[in-house]
């Protein structure tokens, strides 16, 4: 059993090139010293280590997961060797300029890169990650004094980064947070509160952690308007810039998580003894406001690995099925027949084809999402750009949930199409299904991400964001005019129209009495507005596979295409029906959920 | 945090007396002995015994699995504490007559009874009702003296039983087993061959273990109508029927389990060294039949299980959303005011009702089951009896699969509820999650559920089942011309037309070209018919409720039946229309499936 496809050789350099026409960022300035072969280098970099450096220990760090013996966390040794290979490729750097030792790659190819990372090894890839969701914060909103201490180091791998928002208390809600940060004479803030579920907050992999610090600067506004984000690190800096003195941030200890067991889940303490130094990055009360800013990168990234995750546990449940036999198939149905590979059975291609469409769909989404961020970086129209960044905005709840839910429902088919063998630990099916549970919940909860899609994001600017994605997904499908992808672009055709007209209603109702009812119901929004915009996702890999499929010369780039052709069909035809029954709720502002009462659970 | 309730007060006696109407069993000469009182004497004792014994090492059981040294299996204490408190308050022989040391208790009682245990820890509570599962197809198809050697230390639970039928190249396709039972001169048989995942195959918590093995005789039809069934003891019994001489079945090994980690789970090799016995139940070549025959229960065994489960992670989740603050809820969103608790926000409502659908309408299903048995146990007409039984065979692959997908589902959401304390270890939740993600696998994984229900089970004897189906439901919902429950039953009767205008469409499908379109889609059958029914059983449950209402006193009963009304309407309104979907696919014989061929994965 070939257990170990990482991703189908075809999959990334058609989502790319095929669908994304990402060779064409290389004409713009910033790329152009870019070309396919230039991406291409890198991508199979990326493969060759993840295979080799990332997969192995893979189910060894979820069984010897990292320990705190008061003192220091140990964890296995490959998990340094890996994390330094990955830092020393430069690929933390990926997408900073040259000139700061970056290899300035498009987000589009810096997300193909971290599919084969996050497949083979979502632990291991989490401490280089949060390194560098860590350093797109600081790079944006830090002064050149914190830049010039901390960027270089963290771009190189010798610093790394964390995200410390959470507080035992408060979980997502923010603005509630009790940590402070109270400002010294010097320009520098004493720190002194708890937070927990901070993931990386404690390892020896490198010299020092940056941890980014929600806090609340006395004084300040109540709730989310008044809290500060704070730099600080595990060792405070020399004169010349080096770890020296201990900062006052405690190891409160490690917790134990259900999967993701590889990457430290932290609970800390900042300035138990009165002497945790912090430095406010930007303005004060405006943290929330930054982080929420750099929210974008860092949801495409949960909602990215939640589909390769996802779509880890389909290429090793389809090379399950394709190696075990059992039963017969009709018309071979005698009993003397030789068994079948169960590949062949309805109900197993119904579960692969599912888990298909499911992971893929999530690539395609947030490699979408990505290349957003690279056309806003290229947009030289002012006009567009803000269309763009605003389409951005409205699509991200999305590209963080949508994956995130269907990720794991693709790695629980994974366990089924393995039948018994999934159910036991000797099998990984169920290391990917409890890794990709952690997915829904951080990040903001999936319950979060519907509440802001319903609330904000489908009417902020306006509906800008929404605009233009109709714009988008029209000029798209309206060039669809043969195939099957112009039956399934009609399908969806009926399924806008529907959306806009239900969209019309979720307006008024929020300017009613109706507004509880609709929160009850957000997850409805959810369902209805990702599976369309998923739809569409698959419409276009359809319409470019059906394209290509004419000039296709091999074997095996033709079955490419028609799977991809096949799986876009099953989305139509089994997932999007399904949100009929969204539409209905929220046209109807059904309260069933709204008017139940605590007391008659 | 009160996370140790393990049902509600009210829900048994609303099941079984309000919904069921058990007591009226009492008239009958078989259970002429018992009443409300003598049953609600077992589930109390249950209760306790469940909170006491069963309960406390349900976690620790799960962190120390059993172990085998090569010799010999140990596994926690506690097992054999609960296990003996157990078999010595008789519960393994409840549903058996008085005369064999039984309590003659009815099916729906006994069900009733094991949800504590199977709330409590399903793990250790596998070993007492594997036993009852081989003492019922003993006990229906073994010659007289098989029973008196085997039945009477199988019902105190000095001896426990196992279902030996999976083989490890085989899997789900019985018909390949390879095991062999060859006859010697004495009338007994010699076992050879190995078995895979056989539960309780081995441990120290009895004097013998009988297991009941599927094997082939030399000489038989090829396939499933070749197969016999054996009893095969750990020991042999000597003269007075105690076991003496090790009989010739050897633990291959223990396999590690994603959950249900205190229950062994077992490789057993039966004839290593040609000296296995065994004796023949019934005759050669019907032991797959006896086996199917006594599925039913086993089958009701799972599907109540897997909601008990979700059902004990929904009440943990109901617990924690009471007592956890964060947040506030429309119209008091001001951030100086205080967090609320989380169970007041509308996406926190919807997760919860949703576990109460899915886990109370998966209790309600299955003791519905059970009490079909308890129907067809006493009923004189032998007509009417012939009917029941159609119509438990018909519903018995919905009794396993329905509450075995929507169980889980429950799992997950509860898990939710929790966010990032639920991705922990240090949270009961998972570990729920990862137990009753066994049930959609072992006793017929929901696939060949599906397959059974759409190509064999509506169809037996003409369809007898189903019209007797139809009737329970027209006469029921007839009956409720008021209240809510009517326009919910107003809304299911739209479906049941449907249902009957597909069924006529797949009647033909069956006997077309489209048989194997149809084979890929047994998905959407399963999920469009278990639907309708469970809807019905909803509706049921919330007629009652509104019944009760009317004369209720007490705040804490207006607020249970309240409940059941809404997490009807939840039902209805958010689960039954999407099988919307399932009867299109259906209708349309939608060959998107049954068309991927394995190299377009």
């Amino acid at each position: 059993m070939a257990a170990d496809t990482l991703i189908h050789d075809m999959e990334l350099p058609f989502q790319l090139y095929d669908v994304l026409n990402a060779e064409s960022l290389c004409k713009h300035e910033k790329f152009a010293d870019h070309s396919r072969e230039t991406f291409d280098a890198v991508l199979d970099t990326a493969h060759k280590m993840a295979a080799k450096l990332f997969l192995p220990h893979n189910h060894i760090a979820d069984k010897q997961e990292p320990t705190f013996d008061g003192k220091k966390v140990s964890m296995l040794g490959d998990v340094k060797v890996a994390f330094d290979a990955f830092r020393e490729a430069g690929f933390i750097a990926g997408r900073y300029a040259f000139e700061d030792g970056g290899m300035q790659l498009p987000e589009s190819v810096m997300t193909a890169v971290s599919g084969y990372f996050m497949a083979a090894n979502p632990s291991t890839t989490a401490y280089p990650f949060l390194t560098s969701a860590a350093i797109n914060v600081i790079s944006h909103f830090a002064s050149d004094e914190l830049k010039a201490q901390f960027m270089p180091k963290m771009l190189t791998g010798d610093f790394t980064g964390t995200m410390a928002l959470t507080e035992p208390h408060a979980g997502s809600s923010l603005a509630d947070i009790r940590t402070t940060a109270v400002k010294q004479d010097d320009g520098t803030y004493r720190i002194k509160g708890s937070k927990i579920y901070i993931s990386g907050g404690e390892h020896e992999l490198s010299d020092n952690i940056v941890h980014l610090v929600l806090a609340k600067v006395p004084g300040g506004p109540a709730g989310v308007k008044g809290i500060s984000l704070m730099v600080v690190p595990k060792y405070r800096l020399d004169e010349n810039g080096d770890p020296s003195e201990r900062n006052d941030v405690q190891l409160a200890g490690l917790l134990h998580k259900l999967g993701y067991r590889g990457t430290t889940s932290t609970a800390l303490t900042f300035g138990e003894n009165d002497d945790c130094h912090g430095y406010l990055v930007g303005e004060e009360h405006f943290g929330l406001r930054y982080m929420f800013m750099m929210m974008n990168e860092a949801r495409i990234g949960v909602g990215f690995g939640a589909a390769m995750i996802g779509y880890r546990g389909y290429q090793y449940a389809l090379d399950f099925a394709k190696d075990r036999t059992q039963g017969r198939v009709a018309p071979n149905n005698k009993p003397e027949d030789a068994p079948a590979p169960i590949i062949f059975h309805g109900d197993v291609k119904r579960m692969l084809l599912a888990q298909k469409a499911y992971s893929e769909g999530g690539m395609a989404l947030c490699l979408y999402g990505s290349n957003l961020i690279d056309r806003i970086n290229t947009c030289a129209d002012a006009e567009e750009k803000q269309g763009l960044q605003e389409l951005l905005d409205l699509l991200t709840p999305v590209l963080k949930a949508w994956p995130s839910e269907f990720g794991p429902k693709a790695n629980d088919l994974g366990i089924q199409v393995l039948g018994g063998s999934g159910y036991t630990r000797e099998y990984l099916s169920e290391q990917f299904w409890r890794d990709n549970r952690l997915n829904p919940i951080h990040e903001g909860t999936n319950g979060i991400q519907a509440l802001d899609l319903t609330f904000r994001k489908l009417w902020q600017k306006n509906g800008l964001g929404l605009k233009i994605l109709q714009k988008e997904i029209q000029s798209h499908l309206g060039a669809i005019t043969t195939g099957e992808s112009s039956q399934m672009a009609k399908k969806l055709g009926g399924y806008l129209a529907k959306l806009h007209e239900l969209l019309t209603h979720v307006a008024g109702a929020i300017q009613s009495d109706k507004q509880i009812t609709l929160s009850a119901n957000a997850q409805a929004m959810m369902n209805a507005f990702a599976t369309i915009v998923v739809s569409w996702i698959w419409i276009r890999q359809a319409s470019v596979a059906e394209k290509l499929l004419v000039d296709a010369q091999s074997e095996s780039a033709k079955a490419f295409y028609l799977g991809k052709v096949q799986a876009a069909k099953y989305f139509i035809d089994w997932e999007l029906p399904l949100i009929e029954r969204d539409l209905q709720l929220l046209h109807n502002n059904n309260d069933v959920c709204a008017q139940m009462q605590p007391d008659w659970f």
